[in-house]
């Protein structure tokens, strides 16, 4: 029995003597209880240090092939199970005994935010565009002309993405105050998969995230399911209050402060100037990474721009992620990322793992349909904007009293609170019995009952004239709710004055 | 200050109680070293039971927001770090301080194995299908199709996939001998996203994976990059080592065994039916669930189709992969997993945190391309065998006593073993001087070491001709590397007969 040594590789002779007696020891050809020869001798046959031999030894005894036996020098171990037993009958695997705890509970968050509607139901709980207006007319152009290319949209592409899309959304960020390079982008396959990178590559177990307080409830899932610890704060009305973040970062030293600054999901609250200045100033203060999370900023229907927190920062702290789902298609999954540098080319490792590289063709159309897209969105933002509209003044005109909500400068909801007395439940089940559906608060929140006093409603997807009918018919159902007894009282309890340190 | 509970949701009353003093704390409103109400007065006050208030105490003491002090009641900590103090000045984030485990090394397995080539070089180093191939003619008519019949392929599309795409692959594998529902199917951007979703499911750091040696290095880091502990089995002809693979079962309790068993990736290896069934009976012995990765097998261009060890399983022991990546085009991303009945639900959770769901778009022009694909698929298995059989009757023809090499009955690659006294880095210098590209196996192993003395060839990409030319260049490479002198001695050392039990 020959043991070869390369004595050419990078590969340690140590380890090279392992891996060879591990396999004979594996395959039975030293079985259990049987010995190796004494460190010095192999030593010698080998024409290798001493050492070199022991180490070895010492490497298989670590994995629980062999074990030390006084006065008996090295001996093969006996498996952890037996071997030899006769074959028992095989049993089903139990899968979910198997599994981590990395496999999220079944069900998707909308089940608990939306019930099942069927028949003449007004719509107002989707998270998604209105499919009526795609361009589908550009898109079919647009697919043969990349196809016309030649194959390079139907090759496997460089997992960081296509250079030509990487290069057109730089310098779209670069108008939108972004100082970066082509290279500081990159391309994901729908911005869902850079809520995931991130936190892969910065979460442990238990570590903590920041997260505002109602937030996206797609990210809740993702930071759970890593294991990390959620520390909820809550918004104002320019966005995460910093009073209540400023104690979570010094008490609980959290890894990543995520955030949806702008036209928020699900308030709608855009964050002030001031706030995205000082959010920045206690990431710093604190070294803690933000992750800014930004689908919808594209879709602005008043008001100023407000920079990009990304472009506010100059010490490379964010990590910014994006998306052109919200007013082209959702079904090409193509979004982006934009890391510090040297932060891209690290996490294009984690991007290999999840699926090789986000698919050319989307790219390619992409690229296309950004190129030519301008009109598109001044249509889309023209669109969305008298639909906002439309909701806003329909609310006033038949919910005032029984709820309150905000004005979104833009994006997709409109978020309400419900006055005193009125139970989410009598709510959801009067506005199916009216025929109007929206999305309960409950999923926004890690602790659902913030969650029952609230909800949202998408105003894209629906022309104006549904709008209308379709919030007179939630003004019913909120009349009858705010009617309905209540089934036990709400009791509240004076915590008294805060003492005096 | 009001702390209001709901008594009708279904959040307990301390954690309500916890909340709303937790953000009193982290707001400054409660400031470190005050005292909260003793916690009879406070439950008298809100009207909860005395032990209520004290679990809600216990969990903010479990945070670190608060502190007992002997007879001083529950005070409000100190944050752990000077909240009060000055700004500091902000200095630049060191990210690479800040990555867990689960950054993958920078660079790509292909950085090792493939030299940089550029000129007049006849490259059998590729990994993927031939573009020239790639039935342009009617992927433009698919798509001009897919998108004629509206917005649906542009839409979210279903986590788990669409229903018609998952239906069709149900379909074929039940042809190829599988008995299963289209439930069982779930659509992934890739196969080799359910390489990484099965690892995420089952692995915990530290957890064993067995994996055959030489494999796919895209699977080598998956599974490392989630700290899994791998236990390479040598193949022989017939595919994995049942002798060695039995002795890593008992004595490594592994969590899971990843298998390529058709046309195996590097090897060309198809593990034969007696070696399957063995393997099954194995992982059922031993409970471990099997991983089979197939990219390969409808690429098969002589003998006999062998059942699939998911179809030969009664057990529910298999989650098996594959794609039409090989023989359609890579670039659509499109990939499936067939998992056992209520396990393919639970996985789905992972695949909504990584992407949502697979672009629609790609999953609709898959359907109708495999609808109308079979013609395709017999063009391509005609002209893949032809330059399979150039390959290996030039190798026979030029390369004799330089290296040995398996015949592949399908897929991509045939795998050579050099001579004793050819050493790899020679080659690879002598073979770029000739001009021609192969991949070093070295990525392939675990431990380098053993990959030096193999190449792997891709032979689906070259034309004959230049597959003739490329191996003659290659047999000038082999010679001038067999004549170099060996820069040292290589030693064997007799490690003696196995000792006597």
């Amino acid at each position: 029995m020959l043991v070869r040594l390369d004595r050419e590789s990078d590969v340690p002779l140590y380890q090279q003597i392992r891996t060879k007696l591990r396999e004979m020891i594996l395959s039975g050809l030293l079985p259990p209880g049987s010995r190796l020869p004494p460190s010095r001798e192999l030593a010698r046959q080998l024409g290798v240090n001493r050492t070199t031999v022991v180490n070895a030894y010492r490497a298989l005894w670590s994995e629980g092939l062999v074990e030390g036996r006084a006065g008996g020098g090295t001996v093969i171990a006996r498996p952890q199970d037996g071997r030899s037993r006769s074959v028992p009958q095989p049993v089903p695997l139990l899968w979910e005994e198997l599994f981590t705890e990395r496999v999220p509970p079944p069900g998707h968050w909308t089940d608990q935010a939306m019930p099942k509607v069927e028949g003449d139901v007004i719509r107002f709980d989707w998270g998604s565009p209105p499919p009526d207006l795609f361009p589908l007319e550009t898109m079919r152009e647009v697919a043969t002309q990349v196809l016309d290319q030649g194959p390079d949209p139907l090759r496997y592409g460089p997992a960081e993405g296509v250079p030509v899309l990487r290069e057109l959304i730089a310098q779209r960020l670069r108008l939108a105050g972004m100082d970066i390079a082509p290279s500081q982008v990159l391309i994901l396959t729908g911005s869902e998969q850079g809520i995931y990178m991130v936190a892969q590559a910065l979460l442990r177990p238990g570590d903590g995230v920041v997260v505002e307080a109602p937030t996206y409830p797609g990210a809740l899932r993702t930071f759970r399911s890593l294991g990390a610890q959620l520390h909820p704060v809550p918004l104002d009305k320019e966005g995460m209050r910093l009073d209540v973040l400023e104690g979570v970062l010094a008490y609980q030293r959290p890894k990543l402060i995520y955030t949806v600054p702008t036209f928020q999901n699900p308030t709608g609250i855009t964050m002030s100037l001031d706030r995205r200045r000082g959010l920045l100033e206690l990431a710093w203060r604190y070294r803690v990474p933000i992750l800014e999370d930004d689908p919808y900023s594209d879709l602005r229907y008043e008001g100023q721009h407000i920079p990009l927190i990304q472009a506010l920062d100059r010490r490379n702290y964010v990590i910014y992620l994006s998306t052109f789902s919200k007013w082209l298609f959702p079904g090409l999954r193509v979004g982006w990322m934009v890391a510090p540098r040297g932060v891209a080319s690290r996490l294009v490792g984690i991007k290999r793992s999840l699926d090789l590289c986000t698919s050319p063709l989307s790219q390619f159309i992409v690229f296309e349909l950004i190129r030519r897209g301008v009109d598109h969105l001044d249509r889309i933002l023209r669109i969305y904007r008298a639909r906002r509209d439309a909701l806003l003044s329909a609310l006033d005109r038949h919910c005032r009293g029984f709820m309150e909500w905000g004005r979104p400068q833009g994006g997709f909801f409109v978020w309400c609170t419900l006055r005193e007395g009125i139970q989410m439940e009598a709510l959801q089940e009067e506005a199916l019995r009216a025929g109007v559906a929206f999305i309960s608060g409950k999923p926004f929140f890690l602790e659902g009952f913030d969650g029952e006093r609230h909800l949202r409603l998408n105003f894209p997807r629906l022309p104006e004239g549904r709008i209308e009918e379709g919030i007179q018919r939630l003004a019913l159902a909120l009349r009858q709710a705010a009617s309905r007894p209540e089934p036990k009282v709400e009791k509240a309890g004076e915590l008294g004055t805060p003492p005096v340190v």
